[in-house]
């Protein structure tokens, strides 16, 4: 479909050449993110302002285009893709800090700015942002926003979505709004913050993001446990997570995950992070059980960080591994892990398809990577069990392409609703990102 | 207005008698709440399942009825007052815990239930929920779910918003959706959680709630610190939330507040709870100040709610003072709070009305008691100003009735409009407490 040229004029008329490509080898270059899709767009928007966004919007609208955001292209469930062509939205240019607030706790931000440069600029001031995904070199916070993004240091200081005190925005509708602001509470009408956080770019597009800062610990702890089996370390993620402190990271890694990374021995492992002193003790007891093999501390802070670099390096390991993954993300509480991993290596068994499971166990939240093209009956089977367990479908990937077809079985159909309803509100001609979560 | 006798019929061809009062002086009881409004409804209906609440929202749909869903009442802002008459409905009747789930840390309750029980039933098993309500003795978790309620302990653990995990609510069409669930995190479509909390009974009644529980802390300690005057106080103020540690409750009470509570010297007087050892020295360090009298610790448990008990006796004492109160909870970033009060003091003299302020310094969320029956230009100046240092109009007490008409000093039209459009979606004949908000 090629889009109108009128269009094109217009944006044209407006703005200046290297805000707007058409070029299909350009268009190419924004057509996909990390899932396995492609669809490739007619022209991709490089906003400078929240302005060019509200611009670039209504012409969208006058003439029927689809638009889809991108923030970095690093999402998993195919969110970022345009599906129905169009328009792909770059906020690549809208990466600046507009306000580091050590004071107030918060720091203001374009959507553009890659997560890792929050982090670089918080540090420096003695603070951090709590999101951590495994791509935070890449990714951007909008991005993050969009998805929920999460990532270890969830179990202890939730998700995005936990972590963001207001956005800017621009509707589907093509209006601006202002949602929450820099207070760390408020009771002024309906949350239409967290309502945007993880809508995926179909209600809004957020081009500014104050963002919740919390102080550096004065000291971290980490160490692995080794156990022989799967049972003893879920056991123990259980003890760990009914004792009073939380850790700052609770990560588990099956026998698969265990050989990728050069262990031989083992069944599980997990992956522990402490930030508050009071906490070791506590926490070094519940690891004990009876079919531990081993514990060993990261005695300097580079033997630390080179346990997490392991750790984030175990997708692309995986990839070494299979040409294909499959790469879920389902979440259960944290006492149901065990059937959840019981019934894994039944559906491994029975579809024969090799399952590799790693993630934040002290979230519930599995990491499933069936090292297959396709398996959708076998997933289809993964989501039923999680569902029953009374868990979700994902907890920091979101749903985007991939998991779109199994919504009915996570939420009402009254929900779904209501949900279809709220974006007909933002978006009343479904010009963003069509064709995504529902 | 008198109500439909169909409508009346219907309802009592379906329930128990008990169930429905339509007596003026049964009404009358059911008629208004802390605010200083009463609007007289013409029945009383008592829920004992969400099945209840469906049946009577489609009731109230057919002879369009308006419903106003009712906790207990001690909500300051008249968001339980029946405004347009019609239906109250009390869950006074639906207050069972369903589920109490340490190693989740989760507790699944019906709407219904004080927010002590909850408490007392968490403590049991060496758990807290975080928000602390100073009507906790008497107030029910779905009227902290309606206004989004907080407390001293918010400056730590968060208000309502951030402590519930999922939702079972009817909408004003009569559907019942459940929102989020029992896990820790989730990203999968729209947070219909967060936007139910803090609507005031305008979008979905909220029936049963799955709470996030956090663990007991081993220790607390808690002492007051006397300062010459506010800004010496409230210097301390960003001092404390400027180091790494949070402290778990910091009160502020200005001089007027102390006089209350039979201080006859000093400026301004800090409350401060601290419930990690680790805190202490840094906090303590932070106290200092050229203009500090005097710090003093409470040496044993007993003593520590003696100063608890005594801050939470400022508001009854404070009717005592005068028989109008009207009662604000404004809310600042914390670097704006000695702008936000030097900015009270000259508006107490320009329009002559003692006001008396204290509140969640933390949070930047200070309680405005206006000493007057009626003040509507000087709290247009006062909502004036919080907004001009970046703040808004209620941290944690809702809109209601009383702060509608200053809805869009804190949003924008745009924003106004969306959240119109998303209460249309919920309840699309206007039927759940009409006249609120907006």
């Amino acid at each position: 479909m090629a889009l109108n040229q009128a269009f094109l004029t217009s944006l044209r008329e407006m703005f200046h050449p290297s805000q707007l490509l058409t070029d299909t080898a350009d268009c190419w270059l924004y057509s996909y993110d990390n899932s396995r899709h492609r669809a490739v767009a007619e022209a991709v928007f490089f906003a400078k302002t929240t302005q060019d966004v509200q611009t670039l919007i209504k012409q969208c609208r006058q003439y029927h285009v689809p638009l889809t955001v991108r923030g970095r292209g690093t999402g998993t469930p195919g969110g970022a893709v345009p599906l129905q062509g169009g328009v792909v939205l770059s906020l690549d240019k809208m990466d600046r800090i507009l306000l580091l607030d050590p004071q107030n706790r918060l720091m203001k931000v374009e959507a553009g700015i890659v997560t890792q440069t929050v982090q670089n600029a918080a540090y420096e001031k003695g603070f951090f942002w709590a999101p951590d995904p495994g791509s935070s070199a890449y990714c951007a916070v909008g991005g993050n926003i969009g998805y929920n993004a999460a990532g270890p240091r969830a179990v202890k200081y939730g998700a995005t979505r936990d972590n963001v005190l207001g956005l800017t925005a621009v509707t589907g509708a093509g209006d601006i709004i202002h949602t929450g602001g820099y207070t760390t509470k408020s009771a002024v009408g309906y949350d239409l913050t967290r309502l945007l956080i993880g809508s995926e770019g179909t209600l809004a597009i957020v081009t500014e993001a104050i963002l919740k800062l919390h102080a550096l610990p004065q000291k971290k702890y980490a160490f692995r446990a080794l156990y022989k089996n799967i049972s003893a370390a879920i056991a123990v993620v259980i003890a760990i997570m009914s004792q009073p402190y939380l850790p700052s990271a609770l990560e588990f890694l099956d026998k698969h995950a265990l050989k990728l990374l050069g262990f031989d021995s083992g069944g599980a492992m997990l992956l522990i992070e402490i930030d508050e002193e009071n906490a070791k003790k506590n926490i070094l007891a519940a690891c004990q059980h009876e079919e531990l093999i081993d514990i060993h501390i990261a005695k300097s802070d580079k033997a630390r960080e080179k346990l997490w670099k392991a750790r984030r390096e175990l997708s692309s390991a995986l990839r070494m591994l299979s040409p294909y993954k499959i790469n879920e993300d389902v979440i259960v509480p944290v006492t149901a892990l065990p059937e959840l991993l019981k019934t894994l290596d039944e559906l491994s068994q029975k579809y024969d398809i090799p399952i590799v499971n790693f993630g934040h166990a002290g979230n519930g939240n599995i990491h499933v990577n069936l090292l297959a093209k396709e398996a959708p009956e076998c997933l289809q089977e993964i989501f039923e069990a999680v569902i029953a367990l009374r868990g979700t479908l994902s907890g920091e990937h979101g749903i985007g392409l991939e998991k779109k077809p199994f919504m009915p079985f996570a939420l009402d159909q009254s929900a779904i609703a209501i949900m279809r309803g709220i974006k007909n509100v933002f978006d009343p001609d479904n010009i963003l990102n069509p064709g995504k979560l529902f």
